[in-house]
């Protein structure tokens, strides 16, 4: 890698002031049927989607679930994807992956070597240990879910101050290294997480399909206005706009739309 | 999947009275070197390997991390190693997923219908929303983790009290079809776990390699001597007991010491 996701996230921001990530959950069989005979469906998918809506992304964010269901085309699909998102754009893999010792190191190498992402997420569960395989190799990126915004988030997340625990955790690392996932459903909850982890990155779903609310999230989860540091994340209502054989202009629609409504803090 | 997880690790239990869960970390660049020239290495490993401590094994383990680190070549290895595991051996594909709605469903679908395992290993971090895809799947199983045995897990399990909050949620889901991922280093936390997860299956990483201790695991971790309910998994301490042409033969000699010493509790 040889720049570092930090770097290339600060220039496509100022280039283009855009807090868009696009979600790639290109699931087989939600794809348009135009694409049913293509060799590769999700493959030819995402050359399209990304083609249509590069000017609009800050970053893309292929989530590791859809390919591995698609078996190894679903793999080579990813790895083809990856390749075709221009290089200054930064690249996310949504993996939430939270293992220790040689087995990290195996997804670090999988994922930022093998697969040349710039980012990815993962769960921060087993601790520290976590990180380390990831923070020896220069130049990468994490999103260490910080808060989740589907409704189970309350076993944990709530119910044992998981939040101010994780935010702890988080601030042990550099904010040019360690972003947080941040789940945009209580706007309470952005204000707070916010609060608890001034500066950094913050990389939010749950905007739109999963009821978040885009203007709060604008308000209350911003570093600050010449600098908001969020990405926020829309995966279906992006790349699923469109059925017919027009979908990938109606991508591009659906993600100037919400770059547009992003644009003016 | 005709037949469940629980089922089949029962049966094979009765069997062959083992404890031993044989662990397939299989590595790229632990391979003996007389598998350097292979078309697949990982796949030849693995076929060796299993070949050779079936006897043994009431279980195995592949980490999904060391197969994606080998890219394409790498998960098609992983589905002829699970294509080659004999039916009646249940199969544990750990992967520590932890996602929600169709993204787990994504895993749903790839790991138990198209690459077949009989059960996986999932990170309850973003709460039972987790578990919805995979309890929806009639015959699918899950160890969920308890506790792990890294030391950072002092970060959030120890913590936080992680251990007897997930204990309780882990308690709300029928034992046939959620397990428990307990880390084996500390015996006064074994027998903790036991308390609080009554007649759950455990599965027990951490032994050899990472320090725990075979003895403290079969006094304090099991359910009873009747039915042990734990499995023991063993990885680098089998798979790579030889590094020269015999490595096979050294897997299973390895495989049967652990049996043995497992065997009479």
């Amino acid at each position: 890698m040889s720049k570092s996701f930090w770097s290339k996230y600060y220039e496509r921001y100022q280039q283009l002031r855009s807090q868009v990530c696009i979600g790639l959950d290109s699931q087989l069989d939600k794809l348009p049927p135009c694409l049913d005979s293509a060799r590769n469906p999700i493959w030819e998918f995402n050359r399209a989607i990304i083609d249509a809506t590069r000017d609009y992304a800050t970053a893309y964010k292929p989530n590791l679930a859809f390919y591995l269901a698609d078996g190894v085309r679903g793999l080579e699909a990813l790895y083809q994807t990856v390749q075709h998102i221009p290089a200054e754009i930064p690249v996310i893999l949504d993996c939430k992956v939270g293992d220790i010792g040689s087995t990290m190191a195996g997804y670090v190498t999988a994922f930022f070597k093998d697969l040349k992402v710039d980012a990815i997420t993962i769960n921060p569960l087993m601790g520290s240990d976590v990180l380390k395989p990831l923070l020896e190799l220069e130049h990468s990126f994490a999103f260490a879910l910080a808060l989740t915004s589907n409704p189970s988030a309350e076993d944990f997340f709530h119910k044992v101050n998981m939040k101010q625990q994780v935010a702890d955790w988080i601030n042990g690392f550099d904010p040019q290294r360690i972003g947080a996932v941040v789940g945009a459903t209580q706007s309470s909850d952005l204000a707070q997480m916010r609060k608890l982890l001034p500066g950094r990155i913050f990389l939010i779903p749950g905007v739109g399909a999963q009821g978040g609310d885009l203007q709060a999230v604008l308000q209350h989860a911003i570093h600050s206005k010449a600098e908001p540091r969020i990405l926020i994340n829309s995966s279906r209502g992006i790349i699923f706009a469109g059925k017919g054989n027009d979908f990938a202009a109606k991508a591009a629609e659906a993600a100037r739309d919400l770059y547009l409504s992003c644009k003016d803090i």
